[in-house]
């Protein structure tokens, strides 16, 4: 096994260690749930104050042009764009995940009108399914969601599927698609493919064009670090953007929003996805995570996601026998995002010991135990000492107590 | 004419007066664009550290039960109900104003299956029927909008109409519909009444039950000094709730979205048009404009909202003799909302220099210049003084040179 002075030697050699100064955690805390919401970036106080001080109290309405908060909503993207693989003008900050799968969604259906399946794998994001399903009720009999285990989801696309929706890493299980793969398994069939990389950007390697996604939505405040509920981005292959229309025609989509006409008129590129007026304050927030994770080499990344996590597999495997935990995760960590769950019958009180002696993850329904590792601000220490401690609690049976089991709502 | 020692004695006896001090106004402006985006509330900086640092920074993704952001969309929304004449759990706060409209127009289309208009006025803000245009594109033949002028939508509901739909101040001219005349009209012929009060909201009484409205939208950023983009709101009267069904089905209006269960099922009450993961920070913004805006008097406000209003137009029409201005504000500050607008040929590179010399109003093409009077912080004087430096302008010819003509966008 590897020995704690093994661990200390890989911090001290980590390309990335220095990533770690530029979040504010808490003492006494570590934080295995980036992945539900990553940590404030050390500046994110400084540039709100500077938003709020410096743009909107000195310009007034004037910062919609002095301060370019009008490009904000592109400029944002196309950063973001350089993290996940696709080219300036292809991504766009919007609304939230759920709002963009909408439009892209309805976007990529229309696309294909002789088609009527929505295909996306059983065990997706919740809201993914709910929003296929809002915008199937309102397609009348056009449109039908079809849901099939993800492991089955390349030999049922066939020659009624208009869109292949799946997510790029499962929320539950950090099990990682194959995304060039599938896109190209819709693609053979006349599908389309939309994306859903919340649980991969920022923290692997994403490469939407050489993937050949048609598709993609992302959130702000996992691994991106951009605050609670951060507005979300889209990405539209350039090869789609003059034919798609998002079905949200808000003003900031139209060609002109200035000239007030009575008219929708789409605007040239990604700006046709945008609808309301952007969230400024919120998008500024989110722009300091991004610009952290601008500097940090990807390759880098993911050797370290995958290294926390094996470490991790390996040190609860040596310490936790008979403990009645199971790998949830591919075992692969070539087949895994950047999380690792572990079920235990009494995992949710067994997260609310781990949670209260400051290693937090979360839990989710039946008996998963999630397990985030942000290579960005964790240490090859952290994942050790959470490994002891979950061992500790599992021998010690410490989270056999009432107020242990008591649920509460958690996201 | 009312002498400056009249007006003086006007901001001395004003009982809204302390209210300026809650807000960053920069020195020497005269901010007349608060109907477009309203200045920063003093505190707002505060809290946005105390969100970012101490909830955020201290408690991370606990934020969300220890700091109750889970609540915070309704929490903040039962505020702006206080404010606009709604019940307790009758509003909420969530993505933007066209989104949300996106939202109700679905709503209350479902709600009257057998009828296809959405009738609304010519002049709406171009979202609102940009938004429009959308859902009836997607709604295949079920849906079709019709718009006609303001002063003749009454006339223009019949058996046919689902949804009248309808700004409560027209966003370029100022105008004030009767709220509860036109959705009793609506009543009658079994449609349902939809109001956008974005320029309402904040600035004059809105008394959303006492005028029989159905649902309606309105915006964060505005008289509410919610900040750019600031999130917006939503109303669905509860004898609605239970019958409409938000097409945009994310997790968020879920009845429980921390099952993660397959299948959406939504929320009791407004909680269900709630759509993807709320914006924490920015609606904390809001919240600290929405809290001024509590302790004013509504009838206060009203009553100096008119009074600016009136004081504007007598000094104008006092001042600026043959200057080309035209009123195309109503007349009777009965029929108008917090904003006056005058029409000049040279309307644009007039507004151009007000803008240079401190005077921060705002153009409509073709030739409206927008003079927005927000009572919570305007003095008597600074609407004296606006008048003055805008009758200097137009009899210098100040306006007359090239600079003044180049077109920016601003919204």
């Amino acid at each position: 096994m590897t020995t704690d002075a093994d661990i200390a030697a890989l911090d001290a050699a980590d390309p990335l260690a220095g990533f770690r100064d530029a979040f504010d955690l808490p003492d006494g805390v570590i934080y295995l749930c980036g992945n539900s919401l990553g940590p404030p970036p050390r500046d994110v106080g400084e540039r709100l104050t500077r938003v709020t001080a410096d743009q909107w109290g000195a310009h007034l309405i004037r910062g919609w042009t002095e301060d370019d908060w009008i490009g904000l909503p592109r400029r944002v993207g196309d950063k973001i764009a350089r993290l996940t693989g696709a080219a300036p003008g292809e991504v766009a900050i919007a609304d939230s995940t759920s709002v963009n799968l909408f439009k892209l969604l309805a976007a990529a259906s229309d696309l294909r009108p002789g088609r009527s399946t929505i295909l996306s794998q059983a065990d997706n994001f919740p809201t993914d399914l709910y929003i296929a399903q809002g915008l199937v009720g309102l397609s009348g009999d056009r449109l039908r969601l079809r849901t099939v285990p993800a492991g089955e989801i390349a030999a049922a696309i066939d020659e009624d599927t208009a869109v292949v929706m799946l997510s790029h890493v499962d929320y539950r299980t950090g099990a990682l698609l194959d995304m060039a793969a599938l896109s190209e398994a819709a693609h053979g069939a006349g599908a389309l493919a939309l994306w859903d990389i919340a649980h991969s950007a920022g923290a692997l390697p994403v490469e939407l064009n050489a993937a050949a996604a048609d598709f993609a939505v992302g959130c702000g405040y996992k691994y991106l670090n951009g605050g609670p509920g951060a507005p979300a981005f889209l990405f539209v292959a350039k090869r789609h953007q003059e034919a798609a229309r998002s079905p949200l025609s808000g003003w900031m989509g139209h060609a002109a929003p200035f000239d007030f006409a009575p008219d929708y008129r789409p605007a040239e590129g990604i700006g046709r996805f945008l609808c309301g007026t952007p969230v400024i304050l919120a998008i500024a927030a989110l722009e300091a995570g991004v610009d952290v994770a601008l500097t940090a080499d990807a390759q880098a990344l993911r050797h370290k996601s995958q290294a926390l996590g094996e470490l991790f597999i390996a040190r609860v495997e040596a310490l936790c026998n008979d403990s009645g935990l199971a790998l949830a995760s591919p075992r692969s960590a070539l087949l895994r995002g950047s999380q690792v769950c572990l079920t235990h019958p009494a995992g949710y009180p067994v997260m609310q010991v781990l949670i209260g002696r400051g290693v937090i993850g979360d839990f989710r329904a039946p008996d998963i135990m999630r397990f985030g590792f942000a290579p960005l601000y964790l240490r090859y220490t952290d994942i050790a000492e959470a490994a002891r401690i979950l061992a500790e609690v599992l021998a010690t049976r410490a989270w056999d107590r009432p107020e242990y089991h008591r649920r509460a709502v958690v996201t």
